[in-house]
């Protein structure tokens, strides 16, 4: 199976299938680059965070939304769920070596982004 | 108004509000990180491409989608569309410099989650 739809850019001439459809890197990168997965693991990028801070810093975010988020990037491993048995209980959440890497490559691209995004919208077509 | 939601990311104790919900912010990361404009963006980081090698390329976006996605990006001023008075009608789609600047951005986290993506998936708890 063609896993990856990069290692190929460099390959002329072979435009058709170097994104598969059904290959592992679409389910990974709709995960990562989901609507809310990118403010979830920028938000952890600096600290980790309980459950009600996250709500708080991803704004906009529902419940129900911010738990199915943690919930997928948890299962790909990109996130540490850390329950203590403390009265109230009391839920950490951090980012795994894995989450960092990602976060390390999120990062510069969302900086992009918030240094643009002003004028891209004031510019819009 | 607060456009950045990680220029505050070293000042400690303010989570609260750092992604504000209607931020431009918001609103560009919501079309690059769009389920295609990933796709049609890293597709056009290697070459100019035409109407028909960016429908295989990416394969399995409709043309609705492809159309309203490259529509978005030309509006955000990634894309460049060049139509030429041939017969038929030729259209060339390009990235911008400012789009150029977005994919090398956003290559290095494609290629980590080409890297990953297999075994994220096969040890998915």
């Amino acid at each position: 199976m063609e896993v990856s739809f990069l290692l190929n850019r460099d390959q002329p001439g072979t435009t058709d299938g170097i994104y598969p459809a059904n290959c592992p890197t679409r389910t990974v990168l709709d995960h990562v680059t989901s609507k809310w997965g990118v403010l979830v693991i920028v938000a952890l990028a600096k600290e980790s965070l309980r459950w009600g801070e996250l709500r708080r810093t991803v704004q906009g975010i529902s419940e129900k939304m911010l738990a199915s988020t943690l919930r997928t990037l948890e299962a790909d491993g990109f996130v540490h769920r850390e329950a203590q048995a403390t009265i109230p209980p009391r839920v950490d959440y951090s980012l795994t070596p894995l989450g960092e890497d990602l976060a390390n490559r999120m990062l510069p691209l969302m900086d992009f982004i918030a240094e643009h995004a002003e004028s891209i919208l004031k510019d819009r077509v």
